[in-house]
């Protein structure tokens, strides 16, 4: 059995559905409602950690797949581990690669045992069992690891859904007996193992998946995959809504790929607490960022040419302490790195920021009032 | 005039031809030998100007042919000048747009009155006069102005280096008294006005230039132009011998684009004050750093795949002080925007700590010594 008592979640306050609390890691406490940012390949784009960690950030993500494609989980670990790797003393969560192998790489073949697939790097063939998806994550030294999951497209109709649903839980148990049996052999540290919960947006599927997954084992948290991959956004929120009462109340919810500011306050009304996406360094790169007032802006708007405000005035990020919108806008026109690299830090302190507030909001008992109140003006902008 | 009261050049220490000296500039001293890192588009790329400004670079040089294209010199102006505009309040030196305008615009005429060239971002047709490139640079707000030049390539012939030198020459008269006569209207900041050294490598143009360019004005300082442009290294180190006695010795030598570790303390030899060159980035962008003893080295080399050495153990850089080449190659391997910025800080620190190390050198009479060690050290790499 792995070392739980290192990890333990406690709710401190409730509005709703809506709750915060803390999830104690062997690498620090995380508040929650908590945004990742996503390190996908041991780096949050362009950022240093200390920038990660100075925008109020307190646990990263990163990527199974990618890590184990480049520079390889084996050199990582002989290097010390991803948290040395990296430069990150706070909780890393490692991602399963279920949703990469299913959604970059070239698939050969999804079998009972596992997936082969080529890399989207060279073409190389690669095997990821639920085993060694473990093997990998254990090796990283990620504070806690995904179970591997086999994640359909948006699209998929409901026989697709319930077969990725069997064999997910199928490769849970066999996740689960690798993590123990390395547990049990000594050498890692202490860690532990999310199950992804899938089933599309099927009802049925859902809470099936769901109380099988709570039947499985006694996890530290769970996480809702599957979701934000193409479909409407009233299956999101009735997804959310009617996993509700099937999750273990006094575990953290990680929904996967969820990111944008909207969507994080949504899916805080419903009861999640731990979020990732790429989205603020994405926009970053298309040259957009999140403001209160105007909601998304892209810089390339003409109107931002002779703007000397900071990109979102209420912002205290080092962004806006220092930079206004024209020189911002001259940047990204002039396809320059340092416009990723100062909206990066913009968008990642936007959402880290907001999920502060939540929390104190809920803490307050004025959360729905106020999240009612902030999504309504960010998504009427005056721009 | 210019109010020349602000700006003044004293030598402290002279070693053969190498000098260490204090130019004074309305925006505060630099050091020299000094290197320059170039902000072509407002930015010095990656970087912000605090980092910039830690690793001990006292000067920068911005690039007049891009911003007068993108965001345009008028919108720098109105914005409050360069140094408000990319956050840098120490000495910027804006180069003439000659040698961009010749390397990189589809020229489509070059005419006694000046240039007709075609913006290499949109085709779009501008001319630079010598009062059009003076124009923009008051209007940036440079303290250090750079007269309009035509620039010919490496392997110009006599007939073209000469056509060459009297236009570059007639220029510098008109670009003066655009100068002087802006200067008397008022509304601009303490500027200075560097004529440009043209000839080639042809020893009796660059005397003929270097004595018309000295009877011309008693300027601040001088620039040594169309070096670096493929010559033969002989011919480089020839031509800065030859014009050393043509210049005035107490006024800041600038030889342009000069900045390979190797050539910079070469040229530093042969009494250079002032250099610049994209060499730090563009390596940087290519996954290259400068070692001190394994020379310049390509991180994609599988030798640092585990190597957990800092870059270059000797150095003071924040990449150094924080990362190992293991991580840095990862970066390099993985596409990742960081090994730019990081290996930016490095190769920057790299060379403007060769020019504090030159300084404190020729002040204490060993640099002939040292230089000769460093370059034997650094041609002869052990890695």
């Amino acid at each position: 059995m792995s070392d739980t008592s290192l990890f333990r979640y406690a709710v401190e306050a409730h509005e709703g559905r809506a709750r915060s609390g803390i999830l104690t890691t062997p690498h620090g406490e995380v508040r929650t409602p908590a945004f990742m940012p996503v390190g996908t390949q041991g780096t949050v784009k362009g950022l240093v950690m200390e920038e990660v960690s100075d925008l109020g950030a307190e646990i990263v993500l990163a990527n199974t797949y990618h890590l184990y494609l480049r520079p390889g989980h084996e050199l990582v670990g002989r290097l010390g581990g991803l948290h040395a790797f990296m430069r990150w003393n706070g909780p890393i969560l490692t991602d399963s690669g279920g949703y990469q192998v299913f959604s970059m790489a070239r698939i050969r073949e999804v079998r009972d045992d596992g997936v082969v697939f080529q890399s989207h790097i060279d073409g190389s063939s690669h095997t990821f069992t639920p085993e060694v998806v473990v093997d990998i994550q254990r090796t990283l030294g990620a504070d806690v690891v995904m179970a591997f999951d086999e994640c359909p497209p948006g699209g998929a109709d409901h026989a697709h859904a319930r077969e990725a649903n069997r064999r997910t839980l199928a490769w849970l148990h066999r996740g689960k007996a690798r993590f123990d049996e390395l547990e049990a052999r000594g050498g890692y540290p202490a860690q532990t193992l999310f199950p992804i919960v899938q089933g599309n947006v099927y009802e049925d599927l859902r809470r099936e998946h769901a109380r099988a997954i709570r039947e499985a084992g006694d996890w530290q948290g769970v996480a809702i995959g599957g979701l934000s991959v193409g479909e409407a956004k009233e299956d999101l929120w009735r997804v959310l809504e009617l996993l509700d009462p099937e999750l273990p109340p006094d575990r953290p919810r990680y929904l996967m790929g969820v990111g944008y500011p909207d969507d994080f306050l949504e899916a805080v009304v419903r009861g999640c607490d731990l979020f990732d996406c790429v989205a603020p360094t994405r926009n970053a790169r298309h040259g957009t960022a999140w403001t209160t007032e105007e909601g998304q802006a892209n810089l390339k708007a003409a109107r931002f040419r002779d703007d000397t405000r900071p990109m979102d005035p209420g912002c205290d990020c080092g962004t806006c302490a220092r930079y206004d919108r024209a020189y911002l806008r001259h940047l990204v026109v002039a396809g320059e790195w340092l416009a990723i690299r100062l909206l990066s830090v913009h968008n990642l302190r936007f959402l880290v920021r907001l999920a502060e507030e939540a929390r104190s909001r809920i803490a307050a008992g004025d959360f729905h009032a106020w999240s009612r109140d902030w999504l309504e003006r960010y998504r009427s902008p005056e721009g």
